[in-house]
């Protein structure tokens, strides 16, 4: 379904080329101050900025507030806000509909939807869509941060085509004229012990739901991943030093028994390459129901990876905002408004 | 919460040391024909069998229908299923109390519920609790045999301890005096395109949502996973044949836009090194808040990893289970009853 | 929380004097024709029409499609509609901001909220909402109208203060320049034997549920309903006549153990005077922590259960639509379109 | 679905002449104290006593913890409860399979089952699952006892077949050689303000999905209920008193925008009369497809509101139990354990 969340509850909705984009919030604490500035970074890194490999689109993503906020702070009443679709070329993508393109979803949404799916540039599948989660992530971050000392999320790429050089891997992309996929590791510190909740919510469990929902990730592993299939017990056992619960290594990644243990939450995702790839590639035609000769020819990214640390961090974000209501280290109000009396 | 599912919803409870593990199903059909021998096989690889590296604990688990079943069918009415502990020697725990195990979540459950939980032999976080897990398997697995040309879910060690010849890896553990990891891989033939809820409920989500309430997984990937990371979107996609969906390569797994596409499903698990280790290590003494040697002297699995192929099937074939239903594949009813009209 | 229903789930959002109210559905099938035509006699029905009792208010209430409709059809993503606020004079509710107004929910909404809540006009708990559950059950009375025959749902005032007479009792409040009640009965034809999940799902619960939601709602009671409690057994219970499962009488209102029984389904529910009434009346100040007269001075309804039938019908039909999904009754899809193959 | 609640879940499960009936509950704050003899009163009560109207059947019914209590305390790990099914003479019902019983759910579950459904003595709709829901509303009402002063539920008998004498009521039915339904109403203390979640989860709506679980019901009203319908506003608006929300008078039942305003929680319930009567009555047969005589011989309740009381008190403390997790009124623990630092 197109909601995640138990008490802090969200609602994605939007296509990419339908008339806009939007996220709906249930369960947000009253009395947050938003206002649209708080927006502006997180948006602006998922554009992926002026690095390479992202595409040149601007799309100027202001979040409108359409229910939710008074006076600048949250209500407490459900949250809604949208983004505006702008530039949207619809006909670059009416000629292609006979041609699901490889690696998109074209074809399954078509399957599933018998034909009535928005097909235009993704639809309601295409990485458009995670300008919501950003926004969303925005009001959990800003919840994360009356949490004790604070609780940063952070993600940052660990490397682009195998290499930790990311100009190098872009590089790669450029020079084969293809694209090329990357790893991005999320870090957040200041977590209480005791989030998670057994059988089925482990931190894991709900991380993972929500990582899987952000468009083209392939795997994820928490600490050490898939290299603990390696070791032996003894190496990869973290020895508690103090009743704080701290431990001198972090093979766990800050999850021990699906239930945060106070150390630092270490993850890592790993990201395919674009699908959309100007590489000459075969595909099905519909209508003739053969496969033919298929390339992209407009803007597209390079490397989808650039812009995916933003999205980890909002999703990771929102499901630590859950955990922490659900554990009742964040209230249900952010604080008592003066009020005449 | 300890319930997973939307349509078909599982619930388990139990702790290794208490009376009973069990698992409450809601939204099970009517009709399925359902007898203890059903459940014998998957109990018993869930064992380990004889191999090295599990244990010799004889658990002689056999499920005991509390609700839900009349005249050898599912009723429409919850399942409820119950196996009882037996021999289990509480006194071995109870005085390791003050002594968090490390690799265990000792430590977090007890900072989680205040002291009050069932602390022997890890409680409510123990493996033992994917018995209950394995027997909700069972049932699905005899729902999917229902779709189509049926559905089965196979799951199987890749490697041990870095080695694809197991014996080997297991041998290294045993060499070591230690224990060790390992990876193991699922696939899935005869699914439907089509299943998978946007945006959240993609495949994957739900899959991993499921997967890591295994204890002990570190990761998952799906398809050609981690290694995505790596390769160019040319190399990637997989090129759609015809207008079955058939791909010739399936680099995807099974899975696009988070719907699967008609094609196998294909996911690894990595599963980390038994925490129980006969090495000795350091952990912290509650009592004297300093840090004191620590090993395992009872019976312990050498490679937890050899138990868990059967218990991946379980909650894959669970997860697979719901989103049939919610796509209206599986029906309410297996069948009808022939009925005195 | 502002989200209903399993299958077909709408969330609700907006605030009466905020920038606009809606609805976001997801879940709901693909391939559903839709336009603003479709909402239009709804709409107006919940204006209450140029009848004595509902205020001269002006809204101009069109539904304004953000997501989830492509060529004039559902296309399987979720549904987002907005109604825009018009003609709000916010400066009449600010400066009541000190004095809760009697019967409203300004009191609790203010405590709930630390005092961060939208106090205009009721904000989020104004009736002003009701125009988006108004949105969604239109689009459920179109899905319900793909079953079998049609299942149409049309509820009607049996009462107002007493009066079966409308005129009468409308006449009453004008008299005594006071607000009155009424009471509203649904009844709904064409219901397949089934509908209800045991134990907690009943239609009564999940009805009642929704019922209650629409403000104003002080009591619901089933087929006889109250009058049973009065009844012998044997004058209460229903004859069944014939396989198909009519029944002579139909006490039961259409449902039996919480499942409809393909009979008529009957309920009633009775709606509480409107709060603002020109009548002069007791109520705190908060600024003065004192008792204080208090009268409404604007336009307001004289009998808010004029305006409820369309309301009633709404909620019914999302309920109804869901369960239909839930018992696969309703497809996922309606039709399939031509599809380029 | 067979659960039920949000943050304090349960689920019930088990048929009349099954093996047993029995819930589980999720989100159990952990550190209550529990014992057999908690259960024993409240169980007691179900039974209906030596009054005359209740069946003399001897349950002997005894809760038998299957999880999550360890030590005399709740672990924080979902609690199971059994009760075992005694004394059940299936036979009796056996011959009864062609003919649904009228009033009861036999056909309903016939035909929503496709046949396959426990028949015997109503199976799952049986009323025998209301001692489930009483175990579960006891531990509920211990978690009420933890909040503020205490949050004491308590409903009683109104009137029996409209005689608020009760014998005078009993006696109608004795005579008549039938049964009778009654009228039940619940009052609770002590509920803080604010309790309810808008926009669907007002108190009415909750508690009246939870209460039309309970087999026999067929009607809920809230406060002054239906006679609102026939009041004016200015007489049924309570006006506000003090700073605390205290009102003079209570038309609203403790209830307003569906969020608790700090005073006496007040509703009523409508119970039919039991479908089981000694009277001759016409059913069908579904083995000649024709209408013929139906009695009931065995023993059977002349009036079921007599057991209601106590099921609704469960139904009403799950309820608000709920709820007070919701705002956080009650803790996920009941203290911390002396723990051996």
């Amino acid at each position: 379904m197109n909601a995640f969340g138990r008490l802090f509850r969200i609602t994605i909705f939007g296509e990419s080329h339908g008339e806009s984009v939007g996220v709906n919030i249930d369960g947000c604490p009253a009395g947050l101050s938003l206002s649209v500035e708080d927006f502006l970074a997180d948006i602006e890194r998922r554009k992926g900025g002026t690095q390479k490999g992202t595409t040149p689109r601007k799309e100027d993503d202001l979040p409108i507030f359409k229910s939710g906020v008074f006076n600048g702070r949250t209500t407490g009443a459900p949250l809604t806000i949208l983004f505006e679709n702008k530039n949207t070329r619809s006909t670059d993508y009416e000629k292609q509909r006979a041609v699901p393109r490889p690696g998109h979803a074209d074809f399954v949404a078509h399957e599933k939807f018998g034909g009535y799916e928005d097909f235009r540039g993704g639809g309601h599948f295409s990485g458009r869509l995670t300008v919501a989660l950003v926004a969303a992530g925005v009001i959990a971050k800003k919840l994360l941060a009356t949490v004790g000392a604070g609780v940063p999320v952070r993600a940052s790429i660990l490397e682009i085509g195998g290499e930790t050089d990311l100009e190098k891997g872009l590089q790669k992309a450029i020079d084969a004229k293809d694209t090329i996929g990357g790893i991005v590791e999320c870090r957040v510190e200041g977590l209480p012990i005791g989030l998670g909740e057994p059988f089925f919510d482990s931190v894991e469990s709900v991380l993972s739901h929500a990582v899987f929902a952000i468009p083209a990730i392939r795997g994820i592993e928490f600490g050490t991943g898939f290299a603990a299939a390696r070791m032996f017990g003894s190496q990869h056992n973290d020895a508690i030093e103090d009743v704080s619960g701290r431990t001198r290594t972090n093979h766990a990644g800050g999850v021990v028994g699906g239930i945060s243990n106070g150390n630092e939450l270490v993850f890592r995702i790993a990201v395919k390459p674009t699908s959309s790839t100007p590489k000459e590639q075969l595909t099905l035609n519909w209508e003739t129901s053969e496969q033919e000769i298929f390339s992209v020819k407009g803007r597209h990214d390079l490397c989808i990876a650039l812009r995916v640390p933003v999205v980890l961090e909002a999703v990771t974000a929102l499901v630590l905002t859950d955990l922490l209501l659900l554990e009742q280290r964040i209230p249900r109000r952010i604080g008592v408004r003066e009020i005449p009396r």
